[in-house]
Formats: C-alpha cells, sequence, structure tokens
C-alpha cells in the first residue's frame, strides 16, 4: 500500500511488537491523529494570530494556554515548544556558551549535545561515567575541579541527560546540579528519554533549563520539542530581538532571536497539544512500565550467557543488553548468519532490532501491555530454544 | 467538532475559499495527507536507517532520492532539509557572519532573516526599495558602496527575497547577485514564496544559497523548508562535525553542525515528500494562478478609491492592497466598524482575510480554480455595492 510517489504505507505500529529504542514515546495517539489531519497545513495554527503576533500568545487553538500547562508539568516557569530537543541545547548553548569556553558534558551525552557546543566554538569536557555507566555527582565535582585547573575558570554551561540514550541510566541530576550550582554553572537536564514517560520536577531538580523531545517521549510528531526554564534564565535565552532596520527602522516586536521567532506551527504543535492529556496521565503510570520491562529483561537473562548493560534494578525502559555470550553464539554457524536473530523475531510479530545485530543492542518496552510483555519475554525465550541455547529456570 | 481536549477541528479550507496571504501554498496535498498519518509517529523514517546513520542517506523511504530531487528542483547541487526556511537563514548565517560583520538585507527582507543576523551579532543594512517597492541592482550596488564606505569592507552575506512577504514583488535576484558577485558576496536567495510555487533556478539566478518553505509554498506540514547550495557552499555550511569527547573519544561520524545533526523526521519530512510530485508539476503551471488573480484584482480596482500597492502586473499572487478610499470609509459609519467588511466576506464563504482590516492588507489567490477566482471577485464587488460604494465598470 503506497500513501505517495514510492512512499510505502508504514504499518510498523500496527503489524508488530515495536521495540525500537527511540520511537517508544513517540508514537502518536489517536487524538494526535486526529489533530494532524485537522491541522496538517502549514500555518493552520495562525487563523486566529493577533497581536502581538506570537506563536505562544494563540489562544485558538489553546495554544497560550499548551505553553503554561506544558511549564507547568516540567515544574518550571516558562517554555517554548521547539523543532526538536536538540534545538534546545543549541538556543542554550548559542546563549552562554562563547568561543574557547568549557562545557560541561558527559562521557554518554548525546550526540547533538556536542553538536550544540560545537556550534558556538566551545570546549566539550565529558564528565565519566562508574563502572555501572553512571553519572555521580562526585565525578561532577572531580570534573568542574579538573577543568577549572584546565583552564582558570569553571564550565560556562552543563548539559546533563536525566536518562542517557546509551543505557537507558538515570543519572542523579539533583546532586549533579547541586554540584554545579556552587560553581554558578546554569544546567541543562536533557529529559528527551523522560519528559512524557516519567514525572519530571525542574524545580526539584535544582536545574535551570529542563529540554524535551516531542517525538521521543510525547508521542508527537517530528520535529517537537520543548524548552522550559526559570524565571530568571528565561530573561536571558527568551529575550526579544534589538535589531534594527538602518533603512526603514524596522524592529520585530517581541520576536525572540534564539526561538528564530515563532517556532512550531501546524501538525508538530497541534500534535503535542492533542496528545498532551494523555501523556501527563501516562508519567503516573510508569511503574506498570517498568514491571513490563522487568518481564522482558528476566527473560533474556533466563539465557545463559546473556548480561545486562543498563543498571539493575531498571529505572527506564530503554534498556541494553549485551547478548555476545548466548545469541551471537549461534550466529557464527547460521546460514543467515546474524540476521537469524530478528528474522526469528520478526515472524513472531517482533519489530525495532537492527537487522543482523546479535552482540549489543537496545530495546525498549515502553508502552507495551502486559500481555504483549510476556509475548515478548516468550519469543526471545523460544528463539533462544529454537537454537540450542540453555535457559535456566 | 473537536480532535482532541479544548481544540476544535480546523474546517477553514474544507468551508471557505481561504484568501489568508501565508496560507496559500502550504495546503497539504490528498497524498499528504496521507503520508503524514502513516508516518505521523516520531522517529518513522528512521525504520530503516542503517550507516552512516543520517536521514538523507535513508532509501526507504526514498529520502535520498528526494534530497537529489529537490536540489534538482531548484538547480542546486546539494540540498538539506530543514525545520523551516528560518533555520537555513540561522545556518548560513552561522557560517558566514561573525560579530560586527555587516550583512547585506533589503528594506522588504523578512524577519527572520534579520533574527539570524541577530544571533551572530552581524549588523544588518538595508538595501532600500525603490518608490516601487522593488529592490534594484543599483540600489544594491550603491548600498554594497556605503558599506564599504562604513565598515571598510564589503557585507560578508547577503539575504535577497526572491518574493517578498509585503508586497509580493519580484525582484531581479539575477542582477543583485552579479552585483554582490564582484564584491564577493555570498548571495542567499530566500525562496520561501517561490519554491513550490513557480519554476525557481538557482544557477540561473546565480546565488549560493536558495531557500525554500515546505509549509509556506510546498504544500507540507510546519515545521519544513530546503536549504539547497552549490557543490563549493556545500562544503563549508553541510560542513561535517569535528568536536570529540575529552573522556571517551567519541566522534560523530558524518552528522553537520549547522544542521544540528539529522533534521526533519516523521511527519513533516514525508509530507513534503509525499507532495513533490505535485508541487514539482504545479510550478509549470503558474500562468494560471496570474490570471485568477488578476480577475480578483480588477474586481477590487474597480471598486473606486481601491489602490493596488503591489506591482502591476503581478507576478506573484500574494498581493497587497490599499482600501482606505474604499471598503475603510465605510467602516467609519458601519455599526460592525471595521468587521463588516470581513464579516460580509465570511457570510460570502471567503476566509482569511484579518477580522477588523479595511485599510492596507494583503491577500493570495494562489491554489484557487478559475470558478473560485470569478466568485471570489465578485464577492468583494457585491459587498463594496452592498455598502454603496461605488463601481467603476
Amino acid at each position: 500500500m503506497r500513501c505517495g510517489n514510492g512512499i510505502e504505507a508504514r504499518q510498523v505500529n500496527e503489524l508488530f511488537i515495536n521495540i525500537d529504542p527511540i520511537q517508544a514515546g513517540g508514537r502518536l495517539t489517536g487524538d494526535a491523529m486526529k489533530a494532524i489531519i485537522a491541522y496538517g497545513d502549514g500555518y493552520s495554527v495562525c487563523d486566529n494570530c493577533r497581536k502581538p503576533n506570537r506563536l505562544d500568545y494563540i489562544s485558538k487553538p489553546p495554544i497560550a494556554e499548551f505553553h503554561k500547562d506544558v511549564a507547568a508539568f516540567v515544574h518550571m516557569d516558562d517554555a517554548r515548544m521547539i523543532p526538536g530537543a536538540r534545538r534546545g541545547f543549541q538556543a542554550v548553548a548559542h546563549t552562554y556558551v562563547k568561543k574557547g569556553d568549557p562545557v560541561l558534558l558527559t562521557g554518554l551525552s548525546h550526540y547533538t549535545e556536542f553538536l550544540a557546543v560545537e556550534e558556538e566554538g566551545g570546549i566539550p569536557r565529558e564528565i565519566p561515567s562508574d563502572a555501572h555507566h553512571i553519572i555521580t555527582p562526585d565525578a561532577a565535582a572531580a570534573k568542574i575541579e579538573d577543568v577549572q585547573r584546565e583552564f582558570g575558570r569553571a564550565p560556562v554551561l552543563a548539559f546533563i541527560d536525566h536518562v542517557d540514550y546509551q543505557y537507558g541510566n538515570m543519572h542523579d541530576v539533583t546532586a549533579i546540579a547541586r554540584v554545579a550550582r556552587q560553581y554558578d554553572i546554569p544546567v541543562l537536564c536533557n529529559g528527551a528519554y523522560t519528559v512524557g514517560i516519567l514525572p519530571v520536577d525542574g524545580k526539584g531538580l535544582g536545574v535551570d533549563f529542563v529540554v524535551g523531545s516531542g517525538h521521543k517521549s510525547m508521542a508527537a510528531p517530528a520535529p517537537s520539542g520543548v524548552l522550559a526554564t526559570t524565571a530568571e534564565r528565561a530573561q536571558e535565552v527568551f529575550r526579544t530581538t534589538k535589531i534594527e532596520g538602518d533603512v526603514t527602522g524596522r524592529k520585530f516586536g517581541i520576536k525572540e532571536p534564539e526561538m528564530m521567532g515563532c517556532t512550531l506551527m501546524g501538525a508538530t504543535l497541534v500534535g503535542m497539544m492533542a496528545s498532551f492529556p494523555q501523556v501527563k496521565e501516562r508519567v503516573n503510570h510508569f511503574d506498570r512500565e517498568l514491571s513490563n520491562n522487568k518481564i522482558v529483561v528476566d527473560a533474556l537473562l533466563s539465557v545463559t550467557g546473556t548480561k545486562l548493560l543498563s543498571e539493575n534494578p531498571r529505572k527506564h525502559t530503554l534498556t541494553r543488553i549485551d547478548t555476545i555470550g548466548s545469541f551471537d553464539t549461534v550466529a557464527e554457524s547460521h546460514k543467515k548468519r546474524g540476521f537469524y536473530f530478528s528474522g526469528a523475531l520478526s515472524e513472531k510479530g517482533i519489530a525495532g532490532i537492527i537487522p543482523g545485530a546479535t552482540k549489543v543492542w537496545k530495546f525498549n518496552t515502553y508502552g507495551m501491555t502486559d500481555k504483549q510483555a510476556i509475548y515478548l519475554a516468550d519469543a526471545f525465550v523460544t528463539t533462544a530454544r529454537e537454537n540450542g541455547l540453555r535457559i535456566t529456570a
């Protein structure tokens, strides 16, 4: 079935249990699907844009109210919707980082945080993760001291991932932010894997910025996201334009340069808005998600030789697993090589594992029903049995 | 009818002839509507992302091919899809403009071009428009000379709007670019109102960059757009990342910092792709659009006292009109004040005029059928008659 010239209609979430690590939290709600059709046209949300002519002031559809709701949702003072979390990193880096400035990242930081630093000519300095792939406040303090020695000053900004993309581990942002505050370092909490998935309390974390991703974790179309901040930092990162035309004398009102003016028109924004009531609710039931994750992880670990690389017990459903000692041993002699594994799962109705991957890989159980989790767990065990791997009870 | 909590389903294009100046070219095609449902989920297009892991290399759906097609469509060597034209301005400004650098804009430049300059600390210098609201190559040359005198050097970059947002006038980008080249100034052609609407030949225009807007003129959801460039400039603005983690030694492959890595995932991109065959075709029939525009403009000018502020004959369907001497004279004594005008039109099934506006306003006839243009023309004349205005034959 095609939905345009050469574009096969995608049905992966209709036909499969999809355990793709980055897709789980971005699946649209039914309301979002309806909304993106109704508001699919480019400037659809601008029908009732009136002075002062800025997206976040529009009241019909209720965009202004939505901005306030999202700020409250992450317990911050102010929020803007943005075209992806990365555009939030970019705006904050652009506000605080100058060429040659040291910037604190971590050994588990996402590449888009690095790109935001690179854009400003900042010098990245990573807080190393410990043996369990956790970023600790002690390591943060030590790294800041290192930077002080190296640069004669503290880092100008810190990016700390709430849950990282590599292991899905949760890091103690509260304690790390407390350390950073002692050196007056503004802290950006990257909540791409948490905002919309589990409760995030920006003020409680003691951070200056919370960034979330609409398409990763808020059941919204891409590119979408949120940059939330405190009243104090809002004056910096959401400062309004000062530029003026030399001939016409034109000024540009309350448009915000870091946002490049208005941000998300149309489908992306209304998709976020339509999903938001369900997103607000679902974060309160993350315990269910973790128990489903445990069913699947336990099944995988019952296959002798499998190692869990993520922290245990799990605090997030994004999970990194090492099957070099189990599923990969089959690949060596299987006629399909490593493709037997994703192939066997695909036949069982499971998608989202990179074809051929049998060594170290990631999956995400977020959004499954209990039944699906049990089915998935059984599919892993069955695939192991079918290929002569040992199962421990 | 609602499509989510407090979100009224939008039906403006189903129930009305919509003459909103910025919405005409961004209305989705049927194929785009199907595609955004199929690909609505956040990372939907990433199902088949393989090494080297960059959006524009994905072949299923045919994203890689689409990138090549779009570059060819505007006759440039290379193209990236971006979250709105403004993000193209930002990337180019960030590449070429340093603090204190003079940047050439025009008296008709869009505010987002100014914001891109402001972000880099550039100093905007506007080429003034002439009495007919046209940016001429002579004025460009004079302004560059002024800048040379003032700064001791030429502007580092020029933003020239192909068709401007204020009057919908077409400017002689070819001749202006020829002038700029004599001073080695890279030229960005802002085709937000032309790419996807009428044929745009970047090499023919002699520019370094062509920027287009998906949601303004390519029948795509927001935010979307294109940044196309020459092979030479591609090495500058699409340079790949060089940053490296100091602890982990991580590098980030062929990700492009100005693009912040991958750009448009999901609905926005696939919406552009699905509409593209129709968009490619429709630019060849812009003459029909202009004849429809003429029907409407002639009708408005038949109302005594109305002035056309845009150039005449029209070269674009975005049109600025002055009705201070006609429709506005009624507003003075009408019990609904200026709201009578948009109200009367709304009753006739016409939307897209700012409620209360009767002095100077804009409309866009793009995408209408002949019948709709005749109907719209008649609606303006009838509204004038109903309110006792004089009509000249």
